[in-house]
């Protein structure tokens, strides 16, 4: 997420109560997990692990739990919760503004769009022309949606990610992040009824332009979907994860998070994607194969029985 | 979908722009897919594999990109896109109409039924007496609702086919079929929360009398489900599939589309079904096999270690 | 389901029809199933095989369909029908009320809490203090929700347990049991955009202190989950089960009824779980075994061709 205009290093610090290292003249652009950061951007770790990766990625301010060197041009901003400094940064620059109508007056929406009742339309929400947004459907604010796009009845955009950090010591186990991120819908995509996609913790999710979503789809935080993609009803996509152009999930499809399916790339119904799939294949199975390779082993397994019967006697 | 009135050929040739050829005289009375077509129906065909069952089947009328022989009877209207030429008459004669309220004027709702806060009823919607419409459902145009059925929150009955057309060579590569068939829910039916399903292409989705679905069930377009069904929760079922009476389907099961599921089979939780399935019988895995059979492969799997122990030494 | 205020035994008895065996001087303190009831209240058995269960059961008062032998201290209700004749009780002391208004008056909603747009709180609903509750978000009468709970769009709390009787005599061949149970969310929940969480048949469905639970969860009635418990997207969860605190689901997991996942158990995306999980383990496959023993026996699938090699000549 971008702040609207650059926020002074030095306000950000005194906010969230950290001790400043190093240039105390920066001005920061925004906030963004470390895979979403572009110079400029404040970033979060709290994982001695992570500190390298954090401190080598483009992000400016680093929110971290221990004063280590500097990087030039950078600045630290040191104290013991990065985490939850981190999450008053999202409160404080993107709040949540409790609606006050179903749709907002903030929301821009094009010509030519056809909105149906009891249609929620939250704040800062971007609709372009020519779009149809069946009944009950819910846009969480700073959506942003393209032209010729069609939104069946009772489909999700927007809602928080599912990310949550595990305090073991608590009472109340898992500590909610703030999302800051969007809900980018391209030009020409087709939702089907009851899908939900959900915004990026503070990098966008992305549906690419002309891909097609049958019904009870779910697209987890951050996800980024290429053009032309085809998904046949209740494949979920966990997070992060990045699918190509033009690939086909068929039915009930369970992808997991921060991987990448290739382009063109197919996945036969109900199979569970664990990993990176090469461009161009047909995948099937839990965990996904080739597809003829996994056929092969279905019909080799209806062949121990004759392989016992060989070896029994050994 | 049959239109109210017959139409005369030569108007529905001079609206798309078609050489007729053939019998110049005949009235349309409706427009169907192959396999809902019935004698007076337009049909389309644009595969030239195809061509034969379409001019065979009981369409009077074919759009075509191609000028065949024509059958005793009938007429070919020749065009370059036969699928565009549809969808134009379906947006002509089953035009999308916007709502203006939340409860359509044209929706007729019998007697003693109750309608929850935030239910939309489209246009053209017929609901039997003595049921209950629970908040936030959205009906689409043209559905039908028989007596006594139950319908719980967030389900969306009659969103459009999941039905594309490729066309590799564009930018926006699939191409949307307009639906013009129903939703039919027949009297006695009870559908769970969050559950879709979707319109027909061009004939109906119809669910059979005393069936009970539970929550986030999808329905595919043109599905026919028999009588007394039962389906837990999270199933999914693809386009003009057929179940016949009395199937029960357990939990986050998948079926795909175009087979026949007999009367009175069982599938077991989380199976897939890729082909049809005999009466009577119960069946699991994926894909779904007797449901014995299936269970005695994973006790076989768990000796392939007592196997290898036997020929290791080969 | 406890009454308000209790019931003479005389008067139930005579309001189903019933024949009075036993102390006549009780009173009813509710009606509840088998598994739920304490003393004072009504049960129903119809089954021969459940007699002994039921008249040993807590219940006080047992509706039945032969006369038996009554425990001390207890009576029976005889009559030909005993699930009908519960469903009357259940219709009579908990009648559904149709909601007038999207919120309704009955409702108590705490301070702090965010109500959205086209929200509905049906009656009897109570809501603690600094909730958000999303857009198009259904809660069903009597629903309970604590401090601290978000909500997501779309989501459904408190629809009917899908729970039918067979009369295989019958043209409509399922019977509806009406639920009078209730769903209970206790503090710092999340639930995710587009999930069900179903109300129980007669006790409640409870989602316990501090869990999250992602997008498209279905948990079925009487359900009860304990705390900081985490639910990836697409789960399902089948009536009655028992899961223990901090469990940890993945995606599209599907639960039967019936059984307990003990505490910290980890069940990886797409597993069945057909029975009790033991806690502290991590389990995989349909149907889910621990987990490390089904990614071997994986990999041993595909060494068959190996053994095939050996055997063959055989």
């Amino acid at each position: 997420m971008k702040f609207e205009v650059p926020v002074a290093i030095t306000e950000i610090a005194a906010y969230i109560g950290a001790e400043l290292v190093g240039d105390n003249q920066l001005m920061a652009s925004g906030i963004n997990e470390i895979h979403k950061v572009t110079p400029g951007d404040i970033s979060f770790v709290d994982f001695e692990k992570y500190y390298n990766a954090s401190l080598n990625s483009a992000a400016t301010i680093i929110i971290i739990n221990k004063k280590v060197d500097v990087p030039a041009g950078k600045a630290l901003l040191v104290l013991d919760d990065p985490f939850s400094a981190y999450v008053k940064l999202v409160k404080r620059f993107r709040p949540f503004e409790p609606a006050t109508k179903s749709v907002s007056d903030s929301a821009v929406i094009g010509e030519g769009t056809v909105i149906q009742p009891n249609v929620f339309i939250g704040n800062h929400v971007r609709i372009g022309s020519n779009c149809l947004i069946h009944p009950n459907v819910t846009i969480y604010d700073h959506t942003v949606i393209g032209d010729n796009v069609i939104i069946h009845a009772g489909t999700v955009l927007g809602a928080d990610a599912f990310y949550f950090k595990k305090r073991a010591e608590r009472e109340v186990m898992y500590d909610k992040m703030l999302s800051c991120g969007r809900v980018i819908i391209e030009n020409d995509v087709e939702i089907g009824a009851g899908c939900t996609i959900d915004k990026g913790v503070s990098g966008d999710t992305i549906i690419g332009q002309g891909t097609k979503l049958d019904n009870m789809i779910h697209v987890g935080h951050g996800v980024v979907i290429g053009r032309n993609c085809l998904f046949a009803a209740q494949v979920g996509i966990a997070g992060k994860t990045i699918i190509e152009d033009n690939v086909i999930l068929w039915g009930q499809v369970g992808v997991n998070k921060d991987l990448t399916i290739g382009k063109g790339a197919v996945v036969l119904a109900q199979s569970g994607v664990p990993g990176d799939l090469e461009a161009g294949k047909v995948y099937f199975g839990t965990p996904a194969e080739d597809a003829r390779a996994r056929k092969k082993e279905l019909n080799w397994i209806k062949r121990i029985p004759e392989i016992w019967e060989k070896v029994k006697g050994i």
